[in-house]
């Protein structure tokens, strides 16, 4: 006999509402709560994982014994093949349908930020890169696919996308992120967040809010920003996963904002992110935010009084183990300190998301299906990805290569891993079992250089270390380089966890100087006779004013077990250059912070301040083997009301002789305002496919709450006026211009605004 | 026959509401202006200073028409003596009686940072010096004698003191601050404040508000900040130079925060600064700053609209010269868009201010005193003021010096100026009249160390220039210290106007690095056999971590035309040091913004990021050649209520073998609040004279008040639960601890707030 909450005809709600009905005050408790049972030793007894915070050596038996809300990570913490972690995730499942009192499944969450990050899965470029190649479509499909391999062995959740808008570029997490511009971020993460979520994966949008604008680029570092930046900059890409996306899961942000901790913000986590928003879904904590409230921000003084603000300003499971949602929290609700109300929120919220996924259905089992988790579908689509996620900077004609004799130098060369981000399985979890390998076949730079150039002579050296001051090869670097036709300089990063890399969470910089001495290296090579190619290969952007001498310059941002083919091609020839910065690469490695989104005073103020923050290579800039003109900007309407829609026209040709794809791109200034507007900000973008000689019409359809920003009062508002647009390949390079003028009174826009810019090609 | 305005028995709110019933709306407007005749030329037009703001080559007859408001920098332009000067301003302000229709004569300002800035005025060491002293006293003795003898020649305000807390090193105007604790920019500025005041000089608080919170500390760069930073960090200082300092002026910031830029922001100007605080004074606008909210914020499109936005903001007077609050604007007042309410209420402010100085009298006429503006009383404060400021930051026994054979290297050793701070006459005003002298007896450093050690053989090398990467002297001066018993490093700044400098408005940095090429001039010395003295002589703390090899490190911060004597005395053990850090000095270059002020993860996070920014000497930090003993703390309760008041008592016996002054402080830290609080921030402090052996038992009164905050709900809280209490020598050394409670119910306090924590000395 099934009982009510196992009765498939009736709604979500329903089901959810009438198994809370049957829970005890531990049982709805428990749900609310995880562990983490990839940190189990060979007993069966959780292990500490970080001793202030784990519930070290307790037997499963007993941290399941009121029910579990998730299941943290069966896969992705020591390494397992697919068939044994799903083996694992059934054998938990199992116990904890069997051996509890109402045997309601955990949903079980994964990492999967650059592929599900486990061994032996795709490693896909990082999300940085994702955003170099302005393209929504191949981002949905990636995740999409990352979806299919974790549904098969029984993962509900994805802890991804990060829509965190780059504020500095020294913080160790850029390359987790989509970049600097909201509206990029948004949108590419509203199409990753629409290929897990269509898969029936439940996508976690992290992190909520402001983690990117710590200061001085510290992890976890108290952020100073003001209640307009942050709506106007940080929230809309998490609007724009939600409305757009569909996205069902939150994770709050490690950090205060003006010295409230997210994870304890109602204003954030309940009024905007609930009642302007309509968010339905669940909010998980970051792993240990719950606790970080006692021990780090210092707002609660016991583990029960920190689950107290946190489930009363939204916060509904915690994350990865239960500590604070646990038996201090129980008394306070039973002594009616806390409100029995808010676990029932939460607990109801839950529950209705187990309803969804089937796990509350009477025929529920567990999965634990075989899977390629490296497929040929999957390298497929990491591999153009990279392709297209590579931004050639700057080319005095050396490439294409046609060199015969190819000095390869530099620390990145020879090492597969610096093309891997800080959440990729071999670079995050495998430092701590260094008996596995990385588990996918990644041919470094210097593999793929030699495939690609088969006759070609190639030499290889390292040059230095990438974060040592070792200065031995320095010498011998530069000798081999004397020596070639061409230098191919190979410098960057390594990603890690907390110190472990260059980049990555928890490893930030001071300043955007390259690690180590690679600067020296690279003005060792430029300095000799030779051509030299720079390629960068980084989390981050780094400051590369001192090398303008080089003959090329690319940057890549870790492309993934596929970036040495990609990188190779594009060398070659074989692959028409695409990519776009998502960041400035800036000139000076110091003068941190600072985006291209600013108002005149945030730019160069010649006679104001003497430093200019101008950088090498604008947003959105990218060049390739050919060349695109723009020419007929027209826009539909010169003037339009408060909510309407101006649609707005260019002709994008091929003027050279390679086929490429060229991103088009629209800004808009708004030419005065009630406060203060950004000299320019991205309002659409499309990448067109054009042959040689080939044209298109590309149009956008510009609403006017895309104009609309946080007014004066804190309202988001659509003022009239004029708005000037500018078209063209990045944000400093803009050949068409036009303007309109809104119209009639003034507009304050709610929730239902229109959040994105239509385009269509012809 | 005296008209009512003129009757010196009524009120000044009467005299000005009679006056400004007789005036035209065009006469009101004027008195809300200004002109700076400083830039008249030969012919008596009004020269064009900076050309797309000033009313360039305009007579004066015609400016001066309906009246004016302020007359500007009549001294502090041009090079003028004290007696050409008072004679101007008798002219200017004859002609401004005898040739306008009501005679109304003008408030004169000028700059008085470091001093009168005018030609031959006492250059007195720069604010960051000032605060090096921890002395109130001192600095009240200083501005008192600025403000007699700007009194003398007819000045009527001083556009001083600088009340921004520093918040990134980088910003060019450090100098100009009382450094990075809001309590002790607030206890000196209020002692600055009362020195003018008294003496009959209005002072001018700046900036208000954010300034120095500015993106990456370039000039006038958005500030992104929360009202709740904003509150507790920034306003302090303003608020307690108006409520427990008599401050009758404040002059906007020029930045935008948050959006809204400080000349068009009501809250700041009109409800903070009037309803909450009290202020009845006038509001002065920063140079040109109304026109860059056209200009720059775009947040109006004409000067009308433009002062339009600043008067109903609450910007009362428009300087230097009038531009936005002109015919524009008189249009706008006339077609009603803009209420001439605003107008008279502005005009009000500044007539009864006219009242009080006693411009409004029949019988005032213009001063024309001649005065020694560089008295030896001047002089003997200037250097009590030096003497006082310098830190010495380690010794390993190299001091005090009795070297036979010394090498003085450095670029700042030969340079008087490179004492002076930015807004010093002959820094700020005098490299546009390059035939000029400097006006004042300056001797440099290697003047007063010849001076000071004349038995000594001295020799003198610059090693490199102060910011050009002139590498050609490195080898010679190392080679100088190599034979030498010891070598004197002094290197550091040398003050400017935008971009002119290392230091000063609109010299900012990129990062910590010493200028130009000095950080490897110090490693070649200390990386010789020659013990080195390093001298730090900057308007900002530099990253010195790289030299730690050195023998004795010292910081002074421009410590005026007096600063080589007290630096020399210092060295030879003449004067006992006893300054005090007012700002952290950072280990390494990058990695800012952040100062001693920040919660847990605002600090070193070890396992959450891989960058320390503990600062390599701390806030408040400094030695001296005898030691100090910290001994008994008790507390009069340990328990108070939310408007008790607690007694802490410490004594302080001077253990080595000079007579010295130590400069204890009082540190408060909040347990557990409801927003994150600062590890530990100064509540208190005193200057305390000891001979050796002698012992002094210290005692501050600290209100409950000086615990609030602004809590969640952004109102000012004393919140109930434990505070910790850490006397000792800086923000790192407190040797002893305590700790109260704070019990009974929260308390919201409003602007009748406790500021200050009275300290006696038994």
């Amino acid at each position: 006999m099934t009982t009510r909450w196992q009765d498939a005809s009736l709604s979500a709600d329903e089901r959810a509402e009438a198994l809370r009905a049957e829970m005890t005050l531990e049982e709805k408790m428990a749900q609310l709560g995880s562990v983490w049972p990839g940190n189990t030793d060979v007993n069966g007894n959780v292990a500490p994982m970080q001793d202030v915070f784990a519930r070290g050596g307790l037997p499963f038996e007993q941290v399941r014994k009121d029910g579990i809300g998730h299941l943290t990570r069966v896969f992705g913490t020591a390494p397992v093949t697919a068939e044994e972690g799903a083996a694992r995730v059934f054998a938990l499942q199992n116990e904890i349908v069997n051996e509890t009192r109402l045997g309601v499944p955990a949903i079980v969450h994964e990492e999967c930020l650059t592929g599900f990050t486990t061994l032996g899965a795709t490693v896909y470029p990082t999300a940085l890169a994702w955003a170099a190649t302005f393209d929504p479509g191949l981002v949905e499909r990636m995740s999409a696919a990352i979806a299919e391999d974790m549904r098969a062995v029984g993962v509900h959740q994805g802890l991804s996308p990060v829509l965190d808008v780059v504020r500095d570029y020294r913080w160790g997490r850029v390359e987790e992120t989509l970049g600097e511009d909201p509206y990029l971020v948004g949108t590419l993460g509203s199409a990753y967040v629409r290929g897990l979520e269509k898969t029936g994966i439940i996508a976690t949008l992290k992190h909520f809010a402001g983690y990117s604008a710590s200061r001085a680029a510290r992890n976890h570092a108290p952020v100073s920003i003001g209640p307009r930046e942050f709506r106007d900059v940080i929230l809309p890409p998490f609007e724009m996963s939600i409305r757009d996306g569909g996205a069902r899961a939150v994770m709050n942000a490690y950090v205060d904002i003006d010295g409230v901790p997210a994870a304890a913000n109602v204003v954030l986590l309940s009024e905007i992110l609930r009642e302007e928003w309509g968010f339905e879904g669940v909010v998980v904590s970051d792993y240990w935010a719950i606790a970080f409230l006692k021990n780090m921000h210092r707002v609660a003084d016991s583990v029960g009084a920190a689950g107290a603000l946190a489930l009363a300003a939204g916060v509904d499971i915690e994350l990865p183990d239960t500590l604070c949602y646990s038996t201090e929290l129980v008394e306070l609700v039973r002594s009616g300190e806390v409100p029995e109300d808010l676990v029932d929120r939460s607990v109801h919220r839950l529950l209705r998301q187990k309803a969804e996924l089937g796990l509350l259905d009477p025929d529920w089992t567990p999965k634990a299906d075989a899977v390629d988790l490296d497929s040929p579908r999957n390298r497929a689509i990491a591999r153009e990805l990279a392709e297209k996620s590579v931004v050639l900077l700057t080319n005095d004609g050396v490439l294409p290569l046609a060199a015969k004799k190819i000095a390869v130098v530099g620390p990145c060369a020879d090492d597969p891993l610096a093309f891997m981000g800080c959440y990729s399985y071999p670079n995050h979890v495998l430092p701590r079992f260094p008996d596995f390998g990385i588990g996918v076949t990644a041919p470094s730079f210097i593999d793929s250089v030699r495939a690609e150039f088969g006759n070609a002579e190639i030499s290889l050296h390292a040059g230095c270390p990438i974060r040592n001051e070792d200065r031995s090869g320095l010498a011998k670097a530069a000798r081999a380089a004397e020596e070639a036709d061409v230098c191919i300089a190979v410098v960057g990063d390594r990603a890690g966890l907390f110190g472990e890399g260059t980049s990555g969470e928890g490893c930030d910089a001071e300043d955007l100087s390259l690690p180590g001495v690679q600067d020296e290296l690279v003005a060792a090579l430029v300095a000799t006779s030779t051509p030299v190619i720079l390629v960068v290969v980084s989390g981050r952007p780094y400051a590369l004013g001192r090398h303008t001498g080089a003959a090329a310059m690319i940057q890549a941002f870790m492309p993934g077990e596929e970036g040495g083919p990609a990188l190779a091609g594009i060398l070659s020839g074989r692959v028409t250059p695409s990519g776009r910065l998502p960041v400035q690469v800036p000139r000076a490695a110091g003068g941190s912070p600072g985006t291209y989104l600013h108002p005149p005073l945030g730019g160069n103020s010649e006679g104001i301040s003497n430093l200019d923050p101008t950088p090498l290579f604008p947003f959105g800039h990218g060049i390739s083997y050919t060349t695109y003109e723009y020419s007929d900007l027209s826009l539909s309407a010169n003037e339009i009301p408060a909510d309407g829609t101006v649609s707005i026209s260019v002709t994008v040709r091929n003027s050279g002789e390679w086929a490429g794809e060229e991103t088009v791109q629209l800004y808009l200034r708004d030419v005065r305002a009630q406060v203060t507007r950004p000299m320019r900000e991205l309002a659409g973008f499309t990448r067109v496919a054009l042959a040689p000689g080939e044209h298109k019409r590309v149009t956008f359809a510009l609403h006017a709450d895309r104009t609309s920003f946080t007014g004066i009062d804190l309202r988001r508002i659509v003022e009239p006026g004029r708005f000037e647009v500018h078209v063209g390949r990045s944000a400093a390079d803009l050949p068409c211009t036009a303007s309109f003028d809104i119209v009639g009174p003034p507009r304050y826009v709610g929730p239902t605004r229109v959040l994105s810019t239509p385009v269509t090609i012809a």
